[in-house]
């Protein structure tokens, strides 16, 4: 819990140290068993770890998530599939689950980002529990990033995630929390 | 690492044994520390635990989700609150990021919905690592659940969650993830 949770910080500056991709896909095996509704699993994940797709990125990201971001060893573009329902027949074939979703923009759209977010956090979760530490970002041009890599597919970037081993002494003290009266109700 | 992801199971039968309301304050106060955007924190929860609560909820659900959710111990209506950047100015303090957010109705929804998600998906990891087990469902209607819940408010229903110690006879096998190659790729 203190890995995962409570030591657990986003970091900014990384130490000199790669993330192989035996370990990208140890963090997304894990993380591919956090629950989906419908078992629709709609995550997508380009990891970025060469120079050249870094600097494809680099076009789209806000002015203080450049520098991080190309420091980081990688940088997981974490994405869903609009057309993740072409999947259900063999994720969830006890029913057509798939005609749920076929020609109904609105919720295929929402379920998208809703299950794509869960399993976003999954991935999350899933790199700490294994070492590497996470640096999430939402400030990018989702328009830019989804033309420049997604171009032609049904594709969608969600967010993005930096992923490596953190530098402590680059770190700023942690930012308060809602305690559970401010966001939680008993009834 | 199995308790959080591989051995963990949505349940859909219960056995007779209380969730503590210090355990759903602990779960909470493990959950909160994930990360947000600009520490956004937007997820509230409603949790629902005596039969009077749960009979309010009852006509929202999908037929198949009633009875698994009358029979759980609590329930969660995991929510966002659409009003979160007002505490952006205690939980973000060294910037005015309540200005990126107020008047601009598009960013306040994308924003809630995904870290919202995120922050559910903390919510369920953090159940299952306090050995609480999770039954997530999107199968209700949104509308009703925030009529009845939430009316005159700004917080609004995302996704439910039946929490409890689950019933590993009554589990049907777990369904197929897709692979690393199927949902991701490497630059």
């Amino acid at each position: 819990m203190d890995q995962i949770f409570r030591r657990a910080r986003t970091f900014s500056g990384w130490r000199d140290a790669e993330v192989s991709d035996v370990l990208l896909e140890a963090i997304y095996d894990l993380a591919k068993m956090g629950p989906t509704s419908a078992n629709c699993s709609p995550m997508r994940v380009l990891f970025l770890r060469s120079k050249e797709a870094k600097e494809r990125l680099r076009p789209a990201l806000d002015a203080g998530n450049v520098d991080k971001t190309m420091a980081a060893p990688a940088t997981a573009i974490v994405a869903y599939d609009l057309e993740f329902y072409e999947k259900l027949p063999s994720l969830f074939p006890h029913t057509d689950a798939r005609s749920w979703f076929a020609g109904n923009a609105a919720k295929i759209e929402e379920t998208a980002q809703r299950n794509g977010s869960l399993q976003g956090a999954y991935l999350i979760i899933a790199a700490r529990a294994l070492g590497i530490d996470c640096g999430p970002m939402s400030g990018f041009d989702r328009a830019k990033v989804d033309a420049e890599f997604f171009a032609g597919t049904a594709w969608r970037s969600n967010f993005l995630c930096n992923l490596g081993h953190g530098d402590p002494e680059r770190l700023h003290p942690r930012s308060p929390r809602l305690d559970f009266d401010a966001a939680c109700r008993l009834l």
